[in-house]
């Protein structure tokens, strides 16, 4: 992302959409560090830079609070936070400042951005409109906490149809996004005696802290070609739950292997333990034989949760889980007796689904990601490039892997360049006992970007990539 | 609330927006006990129950299964749940059956119940369409958990305006409803060091379990006819904070006397406490002097709550507060990294204050509220009750009281009637320790119906009082 030159400088910051305070921190102190930044540089703000990056104030603030304990910044009350004088770089040597304009507009392929100018504001908004002229005037009351039962019908036909989940409308619960759906099952979970949830190894943190938050311990299961590894699952002292991305790993890209979607059922059938199954972007595969949701497998067994965020617009708010019959007492128990989700909102993306828009949307948008797909592919083949693309089957991003050792430097390359891409070690949750070496390669978000960007962004890429 | 005649009988239960399992449940008791549901008689199917009232399932759930343990209904297999036999009511006397059909419609006057046709559906869609033409392409994305900054901003202004808040944009948290927001504050204060809340004696038991569930322990603080008994917080061991009705006290109606309102924020300084302001319905005041809001007192004292729900639609699932400097880390850190709310919704809200919409609305309801409350209050002048009315400077109620002892017969008749009030009593939040007696009356939400159903409810009302 690429924030307007408020003090003379361009900040240029790689913060995905979570994990954003840590991924601003380092990419401030990395800025500060070589000299981007240089000592007495006034930072934008906290309030206009959350504005900018459209996150929390709370965010900066408390970024801003930990370099100034660390010595990267100065605040002095009046004159805002800049940046401290180091004292290791000698006065006499100035500071390495990037030798010239770039030449390309900086473009922003981390994980969790998406392209916003995408979204259907006409086609959303002709179906807020008929979903107003129909809605009952019971509608605008205190509504089911479980969410709207039109918005569940037509979810229960579309997840069946898109995705092989078998899904009945009374199992469906609306959740103001994953987190907050993923925050309901684990107190569920927890009430229902649980102590540990498996995660795996590469991952948001933010996850992991909204199952810590509801008293339920991580732990972390490995992931490699083949997906994550079920088979470590096993074991005297299995845990509650395991939460997966089967469909595409994220960030890795990695599908599960057909071998360990089984082994992972089996595993839950003997062990009585759950499968969370977070199909985040489920609806963006590009290769012929799609993989349905190892929720079809065994609905009793696995919690499916899909997102409005991926393929419509995080700003929405709205997700949806199919709760097996078991355990619908306990999440409906800590969902609490309040709607959480707009019934307005509900009615308008079930009018949305039913009325065919959002099928042409997202086709429409698969069509456009397709494409970017393979532009990366051939233009690193065409260029050369000694790397593997991999993850590429599915979803809004591809992982370039790096020989080990050579992450940090290719990132900080590409992000001088502009190409402001994530690092794949950034997403490894380290775990006590856990001491693998971490993967390393650049995760390259293809659909967050218009089209002149992104030609620019790949030939930077190709010239980059060792 | 009237149900369709699903097993032919009519079900008229009194249900308020909260609270509503034990409403449900003393309702059907009620309804079983006076022989209206007649041994036998076939319960509707909870999911149909559900839709209808509009409430969760498991709340329905919930209620039969409580029931069917107090032996009231038995469920059987494949025949659902019905009404127990009962073995003190003899064979050979038939229970009492409503003698003949209600001359008038059900008429709802329920607290929480509001007229849902009103909600101003071609103007909120105006605001949507003139809100999305305008959105940055950034509002699609997440947004700031504290909410949209346009809609803080149209909020400081408008609650200034209209109710004397001190509202800097900064400081204001948008939530999904009071609940959410009661529950981030609790938190917040909790993790503080809090551990006691007061709340008023009279009020919904919800927003009670709200605090519970963050850790903190509710007392109750008695209400007379000033208001809140500001008083009874002195003490050597003060709660960490209070939670009042100041403008309308839900759902005695009361407001909270100057010298109490003077009397509170002294208490809140001396020790170190703050004042929770719930201003639900502060929108709708009748009187020449409109009483502001608590917090403009010292808005480092009082944390105000307010809502869309009363002045436009529980749907919407909009609330705000406005917190004090010092609590906004605790708060921003309690809701987390996510926002909550549709950041289109929030949009479209934003648009409908700055329109003026929001004020052409909430002035024709308030007219209409008003002459509703004239009528109330004349009919039962001219049909000479003996009762007093009390409540009726502001809000979506009147409490008609009743001398002690009758109210139980009189709700009975009221209902028996086709008018669903609630009873005052209902309301008490008993403590340990409070040994005061139950005040009696009749709560009477004159907001909810339609004209011609509210006439023949008034002259009922009349013909019931004593």
């Amino acid at each position: 992302m690429t924030l307007p030159g408020r003090a003379g400088v361009d900040l240029h910051l790689d913060v995905a959409g979570t994990g954003i305070r840590a991924g601003l921190a380092s990419a401030l102190r990395e800025a500060i560090a070589t000299g981007r930044l240089s000592p007495g540089t006034r930072l934008p703000a906290s309030r206009a830079l959350a504005l900018d990056l459209g996150i929390a104030r709370s965010s900066v603030t408390e970024c801003y609070a930990e370099l100034i304990a660390e010595g990267w910044l100065i605040a002095r009350q009046g004159s805002g936070t800049r940046v401290a004088a180091r004292p290791d770089a000698p006065a006499s040597t100035p500071a390495p400042i990037h030798p010239e304009p770039r030449s390309i507009p900086a473009a922003t392929l981390v994980p969790g951005a998406a392209n916003f100018a995408e979204f259907p504001r006409s086609a959303w908004l002709s179906a807020a409109r008929r979903a107003l002229a129909v809605a009952p005037h019971s509608a605008f009351g205190y509504g089911d906490p479980q969410g709207r039962p039109e918005l569940r019908r037509a979810l229960a036909d579309y997840l069946g149809r898109v995705r092989g989940v078998r899904a009945d409308p009374e199992r469906i619960v609306i959740t103001a996004g994953f987190a907050d759906g993923l925050g309901l099952m684990a107190r569920a979970l927890h009430t229902r005696g649980a102590h540990t949830v498996a995660a795996e190894a590469y991952g948001l943190g933010l996850y992991r802290r909204v199952l810590a938050d509801a008293g339920l311990a991580p732990t972390s299961l490995a992931v490699d070609d083949a997906g994550a590894r079920i088979e470590d699952l096993a074991g005297p002292n299995p845990p509650a739950a395991v939460l997966l991305t089967p469909a595409h790993q994220f960030p890795s890209g990695v599908v599960l292997s057909p071998e360990r979607r089984s082994a992972a059922i089996a595993w839950a059938r003997g062990a009585d333990a759950v499968i969370l199954e977070d199909d985040y972007d489920g609806e963006f595969r590009y290769d012929r034989r799609p993989v349905g949701a190892l929720q079809g497998l065994d609905p009793e067994r696995v919690v499916y949760f899909g997102t409005a965020s991926k393929s419509l617009a995080p700003a929405l708010r709205i997700a949806w889980m199919v709760v097996p019959e078991r355990l619908m007492p306990a999440v409906l128990s800590a969902r609490g007796p309040m709607e959480t989700v707009s019934a307005l909102e509900q009615l308008t993306l079930a009018e949305f689904i039913t009325s065919g828009a959002c099928d042409r949307h997202v086709r429409m948008r698969r069509q456009s990601y397709r494409r970017r797909r393979d532009q990366l592919v051939d233009a690193l083949t065409r260029s050369g490039a000694d790397v593997r693309v991999s993850g590429v089957a599915a979803g809004l991003q591809a992982v370039l892997e790096l020989p080990a050792g050579t992450e940090r430097r290719v990132l900080h390359v590409a992000r001088e360049r502009g190409v402001m891409v994530s690092g794949l070690s950034e997403f490894r949750q380290v775990s006590a006992g856990d001491d693998t070496r971490a993967r390393e390669g650049l995760v390259v978000n293809f659909s967050a970007v218009s089209d002149a960007v992104w030609e620019s962004a790949l030939a930077e890429l190709c010239r980059i990539i060792p």
